[in-house]
């Protein structure tokens, strides 16, 4: 026990400290009103100027889960045919469009935004990948565990899923309760030592 | 209350709901015991192969803090200038040394790694960035605030701190207590139904 903590135990051990990335999943359904939750949580910490650049496809059974799969690294092919459902992260490029909406204190940033793409589209990468990190955390609260997968082609994934939209997939992430022999033993975290400096 | 989340309310309250990016901060110091604390509980959450390349410079008071200052957004500056501690947070593009150890059942992704700078340096950012996303929600953890800021001078924050080193820096953050008037009001979050889609 730290009591330099202020968050519970519980709760530590719920996002932190005890959670895992799974592997395998039960049969037992993510309802819609579970997805929602994980949005509640996960829309509030911070972004860029209020950017929220972060979207979310949600893929579950049938025509659409098989479309995935085709684009997913053979090793991450059977948990994501079997979770119950599989989130495609994205980053919205034109974000920019509800930027009155959520800054209004700078309606302007708008029209900037819209004259500079490159800008705008790394803004975008940044600030949506910064979310993933809420999001996942948000899953977690939500009672899921997540199974995040880099690989998958993402270009394939874009051309399949996002063709008519301002959408580029970062992260696909398998979410349900976990399975049996969900996961391995933890792997070694770096120490503090390891990845800390001061000036 | 919506009882499909499974973190306790307070919990919510202190990571998600209530917790608001701090513009002000007390003289309340930030020990060096707390820092490691934020490290206990950031540490966890996935990354890519267990590659953990999220690094994390902490500059207190005096010479360090007027060169950091230096590079930050003329609006940023005199909260930098005032709160206990600041955080360059950055990527590490030769994350890879440590893979043998980190991702031990498959040391071999070391050497592969090393022949790749272009793809490393993805890796890094991209891995580094979602550890911001856990990392800030540790502070929080913590008992502290944060005070995220995209405006500053990457360049100059890494010839000026990273000249010797392989750390590409991606966000600054103020840590401490807040002090009066520490924020605005809390600005529009977009609904479910903008950022979601159901395929």
């Amino acid at each position: 026990m730290n009591d330099l903590i202020t968050l519970h135990p519980e709760a530590q051990a719920l996002l932190f400290t005890d959670a895992r990335t799974a592997n395998t999943f039960t049969d037992e359904p993510v309802s819609d009103a579970q997805l929602r939750t994980i949005h509640e949580l996960a829309k509030y910490p911070p972004t860029a100027a209020n950017t929220q650049p972060l979207r979310v496809l949600y893929v579950r059974d049938g025509e659409p889960r098989e479309r995935l799969l085709t684009h997913m690294n053979e090793g991450n092919r059977a948990k994501t045919a079997t979770a119950p459902v599989v989130a495609v992260l994205a980053a919205d490029t034109d974000f920019h469009e509800f930027v009155p909406r959520v800054f209004p204190i700078r309606p302007q940033m708008r029209d900037a935004l819209a004259e500079d793409p490159a800008g705008r589209e790394q803004m975008a990468r940044f600030n949506a990948t910064l979310q993933i990190g809420y999001w996942l955390l948000a899953v977690r609260a939500a009672g899921l565990a997540a199974g995040p997968m880099g690989g998958f082609d993402a270009a394939g994934v874009d051309k399949e899923f996002f063709a008519d939209s301002s959408w580029q997939s970062l992260l696909v992430v398998n979410i349900g309760k976990p399975g049996p022999d969900a996961w391995f033993p933890r792997l070694p975290r770096l120490d503090y030592d390891e990845v800390v400096r001061h000036a």
